[in-house]
């Protein structure tokens, strides 16, 4: 997106055949972003699509487990993961694991890049063990939830100011 | 092995560059073996190469998690992952992960095979992420590792006799 207040959609492409490439600019300094992505009193302001998100474990450092639980119109859905690298405020790395696909892990390398100019690219990369794995999520309304949880991120990024 | 009662080696190859295979008889039913696979009381008398095994968590459902922590003369190592498949006396699909290489998952793929005279044979598939995963996995001990286990696990099996 520009600079420009409105909410964009993130880019999705599948670089390689078992990886999902995530690239999204926000307008806040990387400082910033990085907490929003980190204090579990800011990931349950937007994490979850605007609904409300339990944060039951949120350990961030190296070998630290999280597990969120959404509470949406359609149902409750809990994630978890672990985390493998936590580099402030530049690298987070974690994996990612839905209770309804319980087993299915994917490691989602998020970098962080500061552009000099106030904004934040984040490129994620996730990787699957395989393509039907990552073809899975890619049809399961993983876009869209993005852009909603990242359009609730510039709006939480924004009273941040 | 034959159906002598020697511990034999298990048979470990690489049908593919993410993945290793373990083929390895043992002298019992399949559903003792199972049992000896799921019953955390037999788990604990065998997983960990003959050392001290806590089963902090075993809950052999679809969705459940494990964590096992063995106390060996070398340290503590910790190992947890989650149950995607139990469909007993066949086919054990988890997530492993050891404590020392956080958020580095691999799914094991546990599958019995009844050889009709009293012997079983499991063929465990371990896919990794990457070929590095993989090879550090195989670099580290993990055989001789393994073959302690299965010995151990051969000599509970002759007890449930």
């Amino acid at each position: 997106m520009s600079t420009s207040a409105k909410p964009a959609n993130a880019t999705i492409t599948t670089p390689t055949d078992r990886e999902v490439r995530i690239e999204r600019i926000f307008d806040a300094p990387v400082e910033r972003v990085w907490q929003a992505f980190t204090d579990p009193k800011l990931v349950a302001q937007w994490w979850g699509r605007g609904n409300e998100l339990v944060i039951e474990r949120m350990e961030v450092e190296r070998g630290g487990h999280w597990r969120f639980v959404e509470h949406s119109p359609d149902g409750v859905h809990g994630f978890e993961g672990r985390y493998r690298e936590v580099t402030p405020p530049e690298r987070l790395v974690q994996t990612f694991e839905w209770d309804g696909m319980p087993g299915y892990v994917a490691v989602d390398t998020n970098v962080f890049e500061d552009l000099g100019d106030g904004r934040t690219r984040i490129v994620t990369t996730s990787l699957f063990h395989t393509t039907d794995e990552r073809d899975g999520m890619l049809t399961s309304g993983m876009e869209e939830g993005l852009n909603q949880s990242y359009a609730a991120l510039d709006k939480l990024l924004a009273t941040l100011e």
